[in-house]
């Protein structure tokens, strides 16, 4: 009961924050290819951007199966990920207005490792919450390999991204991003037996 | 339980893209008939985004009545649909800005294609979930006729739009959608079955 | 089931449409008491349309629970009804920036008179789909005369805007909007007894 | 049943609230540390209006935890906080935009002392619902000190913004968020033992 109150509000807040990113794909003026061609770098961060929202909410969704009892610290930790995803659309748009500049692409891997330790800490708190793992809660926990390697990458991106170059940041992104979309077999196993 | 919330999350991607859309309706500076009429062609690209998103929801609906189990590639490839559906309101309100321009209604005709393909992997992918075909997956899969038409439409819609005219490709359009609000008996008869 | 998901993406709709009228309420550029005074008109028509779409919700959610079975045709006219609604943050906007021209109170007034037919379609077309008449059905169907006294209302206030004065219209949409506050005890009643 | 659609409904709407105020801090035209820097005082207001938002769905959710039957006061004493809630985004804005000015602050305590007001009526309203008081019930009304506190502090937040300083005040409006984070024990037992 409890429960499906906070699936819902996340829900609706995943929701609006994927769909709310493609206001910043501005309407050209004029009617021609050639207007379309200065949206390209926003349009390559919108589905950079919506698929990082949609992994956190398949793994979100997962997480979430494994609680059994909401605590006031499993809903400040869920509060504190969707703050963190909410600044989302707001780094997509600069990183794509202004073509993958450097500083826009570090601050976008800032904002990443913040939603990937948010996301870590919603974890811990909602394995406190229960005294025996079941198969699901241990298949979920097996993520936490791909969680390391995502915040080793993220954290390269950002130097990377100030003196190296922004594009290899950005391919940084699109890896862990690759990475997360591989369905995890234990979890669909774990899953299924339920 | 897992299926409600795919469903949860989908519905409001589909409440917020159909919503979205009416912002493209600017609000004029002055208080006369006058002012209104540059909103016309905005105003027709709105109504026949609408029916669209609407139509895809009620398919949605049916497509999710059929699933029995979310697999990681059911889930993504609904991601796909949504993705797929959520630049309809930028197409929509380029097509309506400009007054279908050609080059504005081959570009709505190509992102119908892909929310139709993305649709029909969906279906596929869920169909492979179950060994036994119910009455009402076999209705549903009947709408694959349905598709079919659309697509067709669909892919005339862009070289008609460039080469002839972009009015007959907007027709086909409102053809298609006429077309599935017609219900499906098959479906209704096999809903109140259940 | 089926039921659910249909409120379920109405409840979205309906949230996004009332929360959406908040962004015409522009944010002043100076901090002044002075700077906020163009705003009025705004913000009461924003109040207005406010208590007009929650009535609504009240009234779908009562509606909606004399629903037996989704069929093609209650889906639709809930599309339209939504259609409708959706188009309300516009003419709010419209009729709030001009200060209450006349045009604008007449094109509000119109669109209201469109809600209310369309909400009434979807009253007979779920009557319709049930054979006997429950005492909430019964109840909720009473609320036929408070809709009846609407549309002369919203119906009066066209003319009323363009010929005579918008000011007299807008007390008219202050009534309904109270007239339909007073809870009606015969659903209250009906929903306490099942 | 009743009860679930209002809470949906809610959680819509506090969901869009949330997310929509995101919209206010804009994106900078350059890629520059030095371009982020006026967008300061915009984020500390949403990170701040963020929590108060999120306050209130954790406390909203605990009040519909003790609801019985939804009456037609519950519900529009509901729509009634919602109401003042959505204005928050815009209040939030105007404090940002103009860097604390004393006006903003003045009205952004105001109108949290409405939705103050306006959730101790939905409290009082869903009381009246119910004979015997559940330990819950017991537990969430203990709150009603932390309400008092709260209100006597945005109460002094106007004065003391308009003639002594609008930094003090905003540090009113962060000890009272930070005093509704800390978890009430008696709710988290209440709840832990249904």
């Amino acid at each position: 009961m409890n429960k499906s109150r906070l699936e819902a509000f996340s829900d609706g807040v995943f929701a609006i924050i994927i769909t709310i990113m493609v206001l910043e794909l501005k309407i050209p003026e004029e009617a021609s290819w050639h207007s379309v061609k200065p949206l390209l770098p926003v349009f390559i961060c919108y589905i950079l951007s919506f698929s990082f929202i949609a992994i956190y909410w398949v793994n979100h969704h997962h997480l979430m199966h494994t609680l059994r009892r909401v605590s006031a610290g499993v809903m400040w930790a869920n509060v504190l990920l969707l703050f963190c995803l909410s600044l989302v659309p707001w780094a997509t748009g600069w990183m794509g207005k202004t073509n993958f500049e450097r500083v826009t692409v570090a601050v976008y891997g800032s904002l990443l490792i913040s939603c990937g330790l948010s996301y870590t800490l919603l974890g811990s708190t909602i394995r406190k919450t229960y005294k025996n793992a079941t198969k699901l809660s241990l298949a979920v926990s097996k993520d936490d390999k791909k969680g390391l390697i995502s915040t080793i990458l993220y954290g390269a991106s950002i130097p990377v991204a100030l003196f190296v170059s922004p594009v290899i940041s950005a391919c940084f992104f699109v890896i862990v991003s690759i990475m997360w979309m591989i369905p995890n077999k234990a979890i669909e196993e774990a899953l299924s037996d339920e």
